[in-house]
């Protein structure tokens, strides 16, 4: 669906929530590893799918914000899919340096972060 | 951190939103693919720590729901992270049969739910 047009794609797909957003899982593309969970809302949808960088909304500084434009690590998207119901995106990319801010691999790295442990 | 009991390794770390849910995010254990995305309240986490099995808040029906309790494709949880700013679950899980309600392995199967196809 590469050749459709980006409005198209989206118009009537995404069941955006009631603030406009929909939850974007970013997944490396090399090892689908999830690095990060952010927001879109359309503008930032439209961005992703027609420059191919991750681009998301800041429901903190309720902005636009594209991933790496001051850490410069950027991310290539490769595709973006819809889940079942439209009210979330997965969003594979090629990752430069470290997807999350405090400078682990991604957002679920360190021991810390741990809620339960591996189990059989 | 298997040992620690559920509340404490939840209590001030856990960034509910506004209507008290943290998005949960499943991966399959065995291929790291995102099988689906929901929702947990306290008592959906508190039971998904200490039973193992993947327990969620649907925002629809305002109630808790097993994962295949109805379907019968259960989920045995194996691990479960959160991110950097905690306001998201990664949750590794061994999947029995299909994780989405439409019959396919994941909620993001089917070319019909690709917005943005495969590119270098």
């Amino acid at each position: 669906m590469s050749d459709t047009h980006p409005d198209a794609a989206v118009d009537g797909r995404v069941a955006w929530n009631a603030d406009g957003l929909v939850c974007a899982v970013v997944v490396d593309h090399a090892t689908s590893d999830v690095l990060m969970v952010a927001w879109m809302d359309r503008e930032a949808l439209r961005l992703t799918l027609t420059t191919r960088r991750g681009t998301y909304f800041s429901r903190s500084r309720q902005r636009l914000w594209v991933k790496g434009e001051t850490s410069g690590h950027t991310q290539h998207v490769r595709e973006v899919r819809l889940d079942c119901d439209g009210d979330t995106l997965l969003v594979r990319v090629d990752q430069t340096g470290p997807a999350c801010h405090t400078g682990t691999r991604s957002c679920f790295d360190t021991d810390e972060r741990v809620l339960l442990a591996e189990g059989a």
